[in-house]
């Protein structure tokens, strides 16, 4: 693989040099007073990506994975019931997880394709009058699809079953890329990453704790020491950590968030927005079809695209990396074989785009897809040159 | 503070350039070949630091707290007995956990600056007829005391109890850094991170796990997700993970290997003997004891020093802090303002210490210390050029 | 300008990762053994890609026109004759810095668009039959008008003429990018950079002299300094340089050649081939034309092609920059407006030189154009595909 | 050598880390707009730190040597006279430097250690009444020596001998950390570069040249192109170059200026002081003596000391290379063997220093010098910490 192609996988992102140089840092003492200063403005300051002023930030040395299972241990016990729907990879593991931690999980399966099911967790909810369920776990984002959810419509659907329960939603591959709206959605627990619309490297995981979720703490059963929320707060509460921080990765975020916010939220969600109708213009020229079921699910951060019949996905991922150099994601569970994935979030341009096109056509053409070459970077070109808007600025 | 001096706090350590370099890098896809064929030999060529041919070396997007939890949830069940002594923060640390993971933790108490008390092992072993004790926990490096214990001498003390438990080692702050034999002292699970003598930037506990702690992870009932044995070996055995690897210290861990390795680890541990007896002469130049109660025990990474009477060790690290932009480590828990710590493992020369013990003199000499400008430093310059030896090589 | 797109200006070129790692080096004492033991065999590797066994090389911290300089410093007198072509805006700089020099430059005008004229060498050096012409200075690769001239028949030239001016020659934009053969061509002095095909920041002149042109320099009157070769032998001598060498530079020209040397010379030409023919299929798609006058002429480090009647290239460049964020290369002296150029050397891949074209087409499109989206991708898809071949590798 | 000890040679000097990313640049193109935005700014504000407001910056990619080169062609003519005093080793070569460029030379010879001689540049220059003279040539602070000069006692001579020749200093080792007045001191060309107290790497000279000197330019008759003032004055108007800039190194100085700004240039010049002095207090206490010949001499960026009768420096400097892995300054031209120098500029704190002092008294121990270990540390010490002051701030 050469280092000098950009990646398509959805995450961990490209990540710009200036991030890079932020994590490139020497050793610092996290017990002085440089560390203090500079964590607690972080900490305030990413409260604005998940579209909150009640919550709390609260990072771990960890993966998304660990942020989920964060979220599960600090606010239930042995035997607790969620409502989780499952329409992808995603949310399929973090089924698995609350059933390996004692949970009782009330799964609504849903067609990979699909949303989140808001008529049908109505329905669940309402059904559920002693409100035994104590959260509705939702995938804001299915990376294995390709489909953003409605959590309003989740929320609207809590409220209208009159239901106490928390929500926890996993916007692992949507945060800093697809407008989150923690407040306005009543969201208790969101949960995401560093490695995806931050364009930091793997390592944090990065959550934001609703003051219901924080009560919840007091009580909850499940055990945890590394995760557990109250050292957590207590230790930032004087700007330390409770073990060794994640010195590069909370540097490297700090500068994230300057980055973000030069550039705008807004313009941060309408450049991938941009980006990924570009892909979809592709995706129509050449003929095939997405996994997402209908234009309201299409995410802006990870296009999964069907193969056509008989063909199959993974060569497809393969030809593009051996021949050309270039990750795109290949489908996960149901999907293997059947679909790939264009990642098109975090540090990336209409340029770097095009050459991701232009590959993934390369690679189709040589094994005999019926497609015509050019014929996906056309559409996506005319469609970016028509739709320009200011380019992101990633250096000083 | 000054990014230009050395930390001299017990980890994490200086980041020799090359290894910044290593993990300087551009995000790949982890799905691809090259992860494959990196990842597997890292995993490989890691036991050797460990001492163990017939242990799994695992890996965790975490710090030495996850890997303490990753050990006890994966090999104990709720109420399991252990058997564990107190003897610095850390250990301390490592029985809350056990604690709040639902584990009937038998607690040795030891003064601070002790060592694992081999006598009182083999007692309590003795006595445990019934083998109710699943676990032994030590912590071989006391990084809050400066105390290595003897590890070898609490294998002796459990074969002559006839005990079958498993033995845990925190070797956090001792591993690459001082000789560590897991299979020859019968190590069950050793737990460290990339911090420390790996001379990475935190963020990966690295663990090694005997294949009878293997055996207990199909019994275990701890509930675990993020750090559960099985997923990650299963994954691993195809060169893969179980969700987004922590790349850039993998790859940093395959040049801190290459560098251990250039360096030999005989020479490793030789280096850290001598850059510690070099401060050990200074703090006896000085005049001031260390909290390690007998030479057996002085730890080759870090010592934990008494201030004198009527001083406050926290004005003295504070002193170094403010007025000279230098970090060292402050006393933990009960040592908590009557011991400072010099950190001494990982990148580091004489010439580096030097500055450190030139440093806190200085700090020293501002709070009025009944001590003599220059006569700690010129002790370890003695035994420095008495004693020279191969200068580490940080750079191809 | 974003950080993330390519650049595709004719040098300097994009710098690979590894090549950044090796230029960032911390500051080391380069009257020290190490830098000794580094240098020497670095200015020996340097010799394969020039083609020479028999020459010395030697660098200056200099851009390239501090080489032509050297080139002429060393080896003439004031009033000396030499004998140049002029066929681009690098020929035309060369023979102004003669002429301020107090040479006598006899000069060949041809069209822009030409290479360098073997036949018309050969009467003006048959016609010197006192043999007053002293050097014959030809571009090898002109970075205006992407003409690629055959240094060979040059040669023939002066060998049927029987002439013994020695020849001095301009690779400044193509070597390490296509081949030179010094030693085979009877080249006296060749002049080189950091910059272009060895993928390193600007700041080094790299030059290459022969036996001839180092016998010239003890008679040689024209004052030098800073670029005397007999300073610079002798301190090379014994490792040394007679100033504060740019020792970033010479570390990353090392790197430099292990990657070169990894790949292979042949190999390297053969890619920078396929990636200009590439191009070249495009700008045949287009309907557009090359400044270089016909096929054998082609550079394959860079293309100068014309914009249409009533177009101005100018404006298609800062199209290309303002919209897109891409730079190519403005049209120099007289090709200013009318021709474009796209840089293709160094450290690029088909994928990075298709977000090239591609990006290239939008800005055409944007200012009417007659070019239809999508074509000249399409040439150059189909022309990569078909001729695949190893990736370069950048990193170990 | 070791990459994690500090250099003590008096430049290039220790790079910090905040430079060495505003040096780790990806490729940019040099005629796009933010490069033009960026260098003009960058010229203009380097003129503080020359201490001008009516010269005119001007920078060539080259080390200090092609800066003197640079002042010497641009402004005077073959056969010119030039009056300079030499008192080491960069003196001798400013000389030698003009004489190989056909300059009519008339040299003041001076002890090595002495500083220039006002008295006897007042005397030539009256006795030149037909005002042949035409520059005179100082070394602001002569590296081989450390010995810093009174300038503006040479302008007062001028002055008083009503000289209308131009004045040229060298100020390479001091700009940037000892106080430069180009205008009150009435300079026509200073020449520095970029790897002293700009801290950055070697590869750009850097010039102030006032109107006097670039009126001179006009008629000045000696041979430049890659040094000539006017393309460079002419291609800077419109923010370019005449040729590939260094670009690494012009994003460096912009970086190496905030640095400067945000210590502030009095806080600068007061910690070279301030270091040097501590230097100064450890050359008292081992008994050894400066070469510079009395205090108002000592320069504050390099200390020049003499060994014992009966040592020799090299051994010196190689041991403390070998054995400890630390560069220090050899003795150079007549001082070789006799002197060794200590490089006290750029970014260095006292820690640092204190690191150096202790390197060089184990090495001097080691070869059986009459010094007593630690007595040269604690004299600094007890300097450094009598006299605290604000921390050098490397990083945001």
């Amino acid at each position: 693989m050469s280092d000098q192609n950009p990646v398509f996988i959805p995450g961990p992102t490209n990540i710009p040099d200036r991030l890079r140089a932020a994590m490139h840092m020497q050793t610092r003492d996290h017990r002085a007073p440089d560390f203090v200063e500079t964590f607690a403005p972080v900490l305030e300051d990413t409260k604005a990506v998940f579209g909150t002023k009640d919550g709390k930030i609260i990072t771990f040395p960890a993966s998304g994975t660990g942020g989920w299972e964060a979220a599960v241990c600090n606010t239930l016990s042995p035997g607790d019931k969620v409502l989780v729907a499952r329409y992808g990879m995603f949310s399929h593991r973090w089924i698995d997880l609350c059933e390996r931690h004692g949970l009782d999980v009330q799964v609504i399966d849903c067609a990979w394709g699909a949303g989140a099911p808001a008529d049908r967790f109505e329905a669940e909810l309402t059904a559920d009058a002693a409100h035994a369920i104590k959260a509705v776990l939702v995938t804001h984002n299915e990376t294995a699809t390709g489909v953003t959810s409605d959590i309003g419509a989740v929320r609207a659907a809590m409220d209208a079953a009159g239901h106490p329960a928390m929500m926890f939603v996993d916007c692992v591959s949507s945060l800093a890329s697809i407008e989150f709206k923690m407040d306005a959605w009543g969201v208790d627990i969101a949960v995401s990453g560093s490695q995806k619309g931050f364009m930091l490297a793997t390592g944090m995981a990065i959550l934001a704790v609703s003051p219901k979720a924080l009560a919840a703490m007091e009580t909850a059963q499940l055990p945890r020491t590394f995760f557990d929320f109250r050292d957590m707060l207590q230790a930032n509460a004087s700007g330390g950590f409770p073990y060794t921080p994640p010195l590069q990765l909370i540097y490297g975020l700090r500068e994230s968030l300057k980055m973000l916010m030069e550039e705008g939220l807004e313009n941060v969600y309408a450049r991938h927005f941009r980006l990924a109708e570009g892909v979809r213009r592709a995706v129509d020229a050449w003929g095939l079809k997405l996994v997402a079921e209908h234009p309201e699910l299409y995410s802006d951060t990870v296009s999964a695209i069907y193969v056509p019949e008989g063909f199959d996905s993974n060569a497809l991922t393969d030809q593009a990396f051996n021949a050309y150099g270039v990750s795109f994601g290949i489908g996960l569970g149901q999907m293997n074989g059947k679909a790939f994935r264009i990642g098109h979030l975090g540090s990336l341009t209409d340029v770097m785009v095009l050459s991701g096109l232009a590959t993934i056509e390369m690679a189709m053409a040589d094994l005999d897809y019926p497609i015509e070459l050019g014929s996906g970077v056309a559409a996506a070109q005319d469609y970016y040159r028509q739709n320009r808007t200011a380019l992101i600025k990633s250096a000083a």
